[in-house]
C-alpha cells in the first residue's frame, strides 16, 4: 500500500524520530474539539527543512498524506489525518533562529510555541502580540491564521508574518516575502499560505514582525446590566478610532465558568476585559474615552487591575476561558463557533444569535474579540450524544449562515479544517473552486493535509 | 487573426466605446516612465461588472490580450501592452458604490481616482491614506500593491483592501474576501489579486478600509547637513515605535527640484518630511520625542507648517516631486529605482547607492519613504541616448542587488511590470516558478497583461 512503503522508505532516515506506537499515534489523532479522532499512520519529528522535504518528496512518490503538527490546539480537526498518512510533528523543530532587534523582527522555526517565544524576547524589549487562546505553535498559528485578544491593535497572523521558507508538495524549498516592511514584488505568496492549514506546503521557516512593549498598560473590567450596552460600548470604541489593545465580551455565563475556573468572584454579568496600551498620557487619554462612551452605556464603571501580576493573571485566565466554559458541564466538550462580522452588525449578530439559545436546550456561553467582531459560543455537548450533536450543528450552522448574510464569515480565527468546510460554497461562491484549483497546481496527488478547505479530495 | 477577430466579435457590444483610433491608442501605449511604447489594437472603456466578463470570455475564446488601464501612472511599464490586444480603460466605471462609515469602509469601482475618492469621503470624518504620488485610480493602486507617504502609519494597498470582485481570464466573476475585520476562511484570495498586476484576473471592484480624519495634524520640515543623519533619525524613530504618519527623505538635489517646481525656498540639504497625527496631547508628546531624537543627530530644527492649507500645499509640492526631480534636467525621463530595505540596513544601502552615483555622470535625485524603508533615485536621462539608458539600467541594477543582499526588495511599491522582472529570479528564487505555476492554472491560455511578473510568456 502507498502509506506503508513511504513510511518503509522513509523509516530508515529517522530511526526513533519515526513511531507507529499506538500512543503517539493516537496523540496525533484528534485536537482539542468535538470532531471525530483518526488516527495517522505514522508520526515523524524532522530536525531540518532538508528532512521536512524528504519526506515530502518520499510521500508525494507515493501518494502518501502528511498533516503537519504543532501542538494539536486546533478547534477545527485541522490536525486529524482523516485519511491517515504521516503526521509531521514539529515539536524538535523550535528554536529561535534570529532576533533583529533593530528592525523588530524575528526569525523562528515552526515547532516554537507563543508563550516561550515571548520569553524569549523578553531582554530585547519587543513582544510578539498574538495570542490565540491555546499557547499554540507559531507554525501552526500562521497555517491557521489565528488571532486572538490582542488582533484589534497589532492584526493577526496575516499581519504578523513577514516571510515564510516553505516545504512545497514534491519537495521543493521555497522562500516567501522579505524583511522588508513593504513589496510589490510579484505575487504575496506568503499571505497565500498563511492561511492555507497545511494544505499549499508545510511551514518550516517563519519571519514574524514585533512590536515594542508599551511604556505604559492598564487593564480593566467593566459589567453591563444588558449584553446590548456591553456590544455599544465596543462597537463605539472602535469607531471613535481608540487605539484600544484588548476588548474582550464575556457573557454572564461565561462569567460564571471564568468565576469557577480561575477564582474570581465578578458580578455574572456581560462584562468587558480591555486593556489600555501607550505611552502614561496615551493610556490616560484613551481609558479616559472610553470610560465615558462605557458611563452611556449603562456600565458599572471600570475595575483597574494595575499591578503587572495581577493582570497577568486575568488574561492567563482569559486565555483559559474555553476550559472555563467546559467546566460549565464537565464532562462536555465545546462546539465553538467563530463568526467574524462587520463591526455595525454585531449587536444584531449576538442577539438574534441569543435568540437562537433561548429556544435551544444547549448551554452555550458567549466570549468575544468583539473590537475586531469576532464572538465565540461554545456550545456544551456531550460528544458521544447523537441528538446534542445534531443540535449543536442545527444551531452552529443558524450562526455561520447568519454571520454570511450579516457580510461576514463564518471562521474569524480558527480556520476552516473539518468544521467550516460545509460552509466555504455558501461563503466564497465561485472563489471556493479558484482555491480548489490552486490547491491543485501546488499539490496535483492531493498528499498535503487532504480533505481540508478545498472542495473535494 | 486571433485579435482581430476578437475585436470584431466585441464591436458590436460596445459601440463608440470601443474604439481603435490612432490618437487614442497612442494614449494607451505609454506610462510615464521610460519603457518603450507599444500599441494595443483596441480600446475599450466597459461599463459593468458583465462588460468586463463578456471581454474576458471573447478574449479568452479568441487568445487576445487584455490589459486594464487606471490613468497610465505606472512607472514601470505595466500598462504597456507588449503583445498588442486590448486595452480595458476603466475611467469610466469610477463610482463610489456604498460607504459604510459605522465600519469604516467603502466600496468603489476600480477607475476611481485616490484624490476624488477623498473628496466623496469628506462628509464622513473618515478618509483613504494610500497615497502614491500620482493620482492614481483605485484599482490601478490595488493591482500594483501601491503605498505612498502614509504607509509607514496605515500600511500599503496590501493592508487597505478588504476585498474584491475580480473577472477572471474565462469571464467567471468571483468575490474575495468581506467587510469582515478578519478572517481564517481558507486561503487569502484578495492578497492574491492584490500586487498581481492585472495578470491573474480583473479588479471590477473593491472595499476598502478607510481611517478616522485625526483630531490634530502638525506638519514639520527638518533639514541636516549629512544624509547619515537625517537616515539616522528616521530609523531612531521608527525603532522607538512613534505611530507618525509621514516621514520623507528628499536628498538636496531633490530639495533644488522641489524648489524650483513647487515654488519653495528651502536649503538645499538632506530634508525630513514629517506629519504628526493623533489627539492634541498625542501629536505634542510625538512631536517632542522626534524632535529630541532629530537634535542628537545635528537636525537644524523643525521648521512648523502649522496651517491646513500651507500643510496641503506642501504634501502636494511632495506629490509632485517625480516632475520636479524631471525639471532638474529638462526633456529629460526618470529612470526611477524603487528598493526597499530592512530599517536598519537603510544607512548602508543609501550611502553605498551615493557612492555608485558619485562614479556615474548621472544626475539622481532621492526621495523616500525612508520610514518603511523604500527609496528611489531618479536616474535622470535622455531616453533616446543609448549610452544614457544603459548607465541608468547599470547603476539601477547595482541598487536593486544591492537591495537583494541586504534582505530587501527591489520594488517597495511601484510594482514589477517590465521593468523589474529580470530580478525576481534573484529575488525570489525557486517562489518565482511558483509564481508562474499560479498565472497559469488563472490564465492558461496567456491572455492577461502577458510579459508581465512571471517567467515566460
Amino acid at each position: 500500500m502507498s502509506i506503508e512503503s513511504a513510511i518503509t522508505e522513509l523509516a530508515p532516515h529517522f530511526g526513533d524520530r519515526l513511531s507507529q506506537a499506538e500512543s503517539v499515534r493516537e496523540q496525533h489523532g484528534h485536537d482539542e474539539a468535538h470532531h471525530r479522532p483518526r488516527l495517522p499512520d505514522a508520526v515523524i519529528w524532522p530536525h531540518s527543512t532538508e528532512e521536512v522535504a524528504l519526506v515530502a518528496r518520499t510521500c508525494n512518490e507515493h501518494g502518501c498524506p502528511i498533516v503537519p503538527w504543532g501542538t494539536g490546539t486546533s478547534l477545527e480537526g485541522h490536525v486529524i489525518p482523516v485519511q491517515g498518512g504521516i503526521s509531521l510533528d514539529f515539536t524538535q523543530m523550535d528554536k529561535v533562529l534570529a532576533v533583529h532587534s533593530e528592525d523588530m523582527d524575528v526569525v523562528v522555526q515552526p515547532g516554537i510555541q507563543r508563550i516561550r517565544l515571548n520569553e524569549e524576547l523578553r531582554e530585547t524589549g519587543l513582544f510578539f502580540p498574538v495570542d490565540p487562546g491555546a499557547d499554540a505553535s507559531i507554525g501552526g498559528m500562521a497555517a491557521t491564521r489565528a488571532s486572538g485578544t490582542c488582533a484589534v491593535r497589532y492584526g493577526t497572523m496575516r499581519e504578523a508574518v513577514l516571510a515564510l521558507e516553505v516545504v512545497l508538495a514534491d519537495g521543493r524549498v521555497i522562500r516567501t516575502g522579505s524583511r522588508a516592511r513593504k513589496s510589490a514584488a510579484g505575487y504575496d505568496l506568503t499571505k497565500l499560505f498563511v492561511g492555507s492549514e497545511g494544505t499549499l506546503g508545510i511551514i518550516t521557516e517563519l519571519t514574524l514582525r514585533l512590536h515594542g512593549v508599551p511604556e505604559a498598560v492598564a487593564a480593566a473590567t467593566c459589567a453591563f446590566e444588558a449584553m446590548e450596552d456591553a456590544v455599544n460600548t465596543v462597537i463605539e470604541t472602535i469607531q471613535m478610532g481608540v487605539p484600544i489593545a484588548r476588548i474582550e465580551l464575556l457573557d454572564a455565563l461565561s462569567i460564571k465558568g471564568f468565576n469557577g475556573h480561575a477564582g474570581y468572584d465578578m458580578p455574572e454579568l456581560p462584562t468587558l476585559f480591555l486593556e489600555f496600551q501607550g505611552s502614561e498620557a496615551g493610556v490616560a487619554e484613551q481609558s479616559e474615552t472610553v470610560g465615558v462612551i462605557a458611563e452611556e452605556h449603562r456600565g458599572r464603571g471600570f475595575e483597574w487591575t494595575t499591578r503587572p501580576e495581577e493582570r497577568n493573571r486575568l488574561w492567563s485566565a482569559r486565555h483559559n476561558i474555553f476550559y472555563a466554559q467546559q467546566s460549565l458541564r464537565p464532562g462536555a466538550k465545546g462546539y465553538v463557533t467563530d463568526v467574524c462580522v462587520p463591526i455595525s452588525r454585531l449587536a444584531e449578530a449576538i442577539l438574534e444569535t441569543n435568540e437562537d439559545l433561548d429556544a435551544s436546550p444547549l448551554i452555550a456561553p458567549l466570549v468575544g474579540h468583539v473590537g475586531d467582531g469576532n464572538f465565540h459560543l461554545a456550545l456544551l455537548i456531550d460528544p458521544d450524544d447523537p441528538a446534542e450533536r445534531s443540535e449543536a450543528e442545527r444551531v452552529g450552522a443558524r450562526i455561520s449562515e447568519r454571520a454570511i448574510r450579516l457580510g461576514g464569515t463564518v471562521t474569524g480565527e480558527h480556520g476552516v479544517g473539518l468544521g467550516k468546510r460545509k460552509f466555504m460554497e455558501a461563503e466564497h461562491g465561485e472563489a471556493w473552486a479558484v482555491m480548489g484549483e490552486i490547491k491543485r497546481t501546488l499539490d496535483p496527488r492531493g498528499i498535503l493535509n487532504p480533505g481540508k478547505i478545498v472542495p473535494g479530495n
